[in-house]
């Protein structure tokens, strides 16, 4: 693989920091709730990207993010106004990265490192500085220049742009089988990190290459 | 409201038939399992089609339809090859109408009535034969002439065109709130119809009007 990659570009949430690390403060704050309202928040924060972009209504991802914790508290009955939902959306800013990230990513420095995420700029940039990994990265890219979300791919087609480099030259690097899924059909050599052992999504578009850790996908991009 | 509605459009799966009237076939087949199976199968039917979309790769709705009962059945370990997956997928054919359907469209016929669907034409066709409803329908139009699902304003107005009418004199009828949001983006006069007692989504656009069953809402729109 090494010969035909030049550059990583990782998807950011679910793939380098964990959008399930706010569950500890959703439980502080709704005990016994914190499990089902971050996942919630989650799956209905991914399905809103999904739809506005499809109805051509972009709005970007701190506003998308704060409309899916509303909707996530207010069907599970939790009461979410401030200063509880400025918490839990300043507890968005501070995610946990994958206990394997920052290894995997100093094992792979061989290569230019970037991230192509739906966050905006600037979650981005608090986000990446406060899990320590600013020095990392090349670029830091965000979907918010192409006002639509993953997995369009304008989404791809901006990181490709920015990076300077042919599809098939980058490493797509995500968790998320659809982004990956995305990220093949626009042209990227695809990885996908499958952490929990699911089963892949029926798209039409399977990852070139799959590891169970990103310490697994690193040990198969550094391979000679 | 009669004055400034010219015709209604109704949506087809999920507000005039129900998808997961398939669970009792679901439930013959893998005892136990029929519910979550007709909802796992039925969300990542949804989800297939607004990713599809986005990513620019349409396939119809038959076959979308058959990837999501893969997908489905393979994460609930439960096998689904041939003739299992074949009889759950006629079943989609004649997917029961919700109980108050034939009335209310029948209060209705005041108007002129048409089906706007992610469904394929001949899965609509078999399914509004099968119904006993094909003779309420002026027309019955599908979003395979657009190639891509709803929300996109795309498959409202190919609606709109057939119609010949202006969007915001068309009445536009949804139990799926996410269609009801599209719909209203594109300028239709929206209608949710609400049986479950469901949340609305913070999508941006919330409809006109809401009932909570079609009777509901023939009750408002043929009031003088």
């Amino acid at each position: 693989m090494k010969t035909i990659i030049k550059a990583l570009v990782f998807d950011a949430y679910g793939t380098l920091f964990d959008p399930l690390s706010v569950a500890s403060l959703c439980d502080e704050l709704y005990p016994g709730h914190g499990s089902a309202l971050s996942q919630l928040w989650r799956s209905r924060q991914l399905e809103y990207t999904w739809l506005r972009s499809l109805m051509g209504r972009y709005e970007d991802f701190w506003k998308v993010t704060e409309a899916a914790l509303v909707f996530a508290s207010r069907t599970l009955g939790l009461p979410c106004e401030s200063p509880a939902r400025e918490r839990l959306m300043q507890a968005y800013l501070s995610l946990k990265p994958f206990p394997e990230v920052p290894d995997a990513l100093r094992a792979l420095r061989g290569y230019p490192l970037c991230i192509l995420s739906n966050g905006t700029r600037e979650m981005l940039r608090v986000v990446v500085k406060n899990s320590g990994l600013e020095d990392v990265f090349w670029q830091v890219i965000s979907v918010e220049e192409a006002r639509i979300y993953k997995p369009s791919p304008r989404a791809y087609e901006l990181a490709a742009r920015k990076m300077g480099a042919e599809p098939g030259a980058i490493g797509f690097v995500s968790s998320n089988f659809w982004d990956a899924a995305g990220a093949k059909a626009f042209g990227f050599f695809t990885c996908w990190v499958n952490r929990t052992n699911a089963q892949s999504e029926e798209l039409g578009f399977v990852p070139d290459a799959t590891g169970r850790s990103l310490t697994e996908l690193a040990q198969m991009l550094t391979r000679a």
